[in-house]
């Protein structure tokens, strides 16, 4: 049994699902491993992870207005305000998403189901670079 | 240290939670381990897992009601229906919950507080089968 | 590699985010390990884990706002009210948060971002002492 440990960085250039599952798998797959447990940590509370849907771009479209509706920007609903009218609704879009998920690799490929795609969910209004920290462990 | 992967199948009657403790408890018990991580991955987008009070019915059913009120059905409100109207917010309510749960395993059995079970959350109204992957590391 | 198991008790003085991280920080470096993974488990349904901003308490006070507004309590709304009003928002707002979260340990620290904590959401209104299994794979 053996680990490895990576940073992915991911450029967003604003609001929305950022879909890094070709890179995520990329560096799955440099570590050689047959079976064993990806973890995925955004280091963030203004961005955060969700695996969903990967064929229907209408569905993302769906998922960002959703989210948008249920955690708005309104400047009379928050007493923290200190990076503008989108910092709050972020932490709460980001509390009510994944700061992490964990998939298990099984035949050298994560287990993901044949329309599961891995996001990453930018809350902020403006382009961010996040990182996320990678942990394999399995032989 | 060694692991196992593994997979759970799940018939699922329709829209609920369905309660998967004995089966999920079962698999790690067949293991063989004392000490460990079980990680369960959900794959799929439209069900989902979480972890629930197992003594109060009542409390189930609520929270079922409480889901399908915050992510409802609402041909208006989504553009993404390729497959009906309940397509969509199982999507969200997978979204809003959780698509895998990692428990310790302490002195060969599950950390679970007494009143915890582990449920398959199916958000699509017809019957489903549904899969989990299992994988368990410890000794 | 190795694991180590343990127990977090955290006494709460009622509803609210409540961090942890020095807490959970002391047990890790106890452990000795320099790569890993941490596993943190909320043995409750009434309670849960979170991971938020740690600089500002206005974002905690929103954030805490935010649950009590979209999982309100409402004694029409729940059939299941066994330990009072507050009991059936306590499980809601349990699943639309974490049971357990995961930070990968790197060069002998835990992972988390500059701005993030560990929080412990009590969700009910009287103190409770709260159980948080630990697990820590690595070397």
């Amino acid at each position: 049994m053996r680990q490895a440990t990576g940073r992915l960085t991911v450029d967003t250039p604003g609001q929305g699902l950022h879909e890094i599952t070709p890179e995520v798998a990329r560096w799955v797959d440099a570590q050689h491993m047959a079976e064993g447990l990806l973890t995925m940590f955004c280091t963030h509370t203004s961005a955060s992870l969700l695996i969903q849907e990967n064929a229907a771009p209408a569905a993302r479209a769906d998922l960002e207005r959703y989210f948008t509706r249920i955690a708005p920007e309104d400047p009379q609903a928050y007493a923290h305000d200190d990076e503008g009218p989108d910092d709050m609704p972020a932490h709460l879009r980001a509390a009510l998403t994944q700061t992490h998920l964990a998939i298990p690799l099984v035949g050298g490929r994560l287990a993901l189901g044949t329309w599961q795609g891995l996001y990453l969910f930018e809350h902020r209004r403006r382009p961010h670079r996040r990182t996320i920290a990678l942990h394999l462990i399995g032989e």
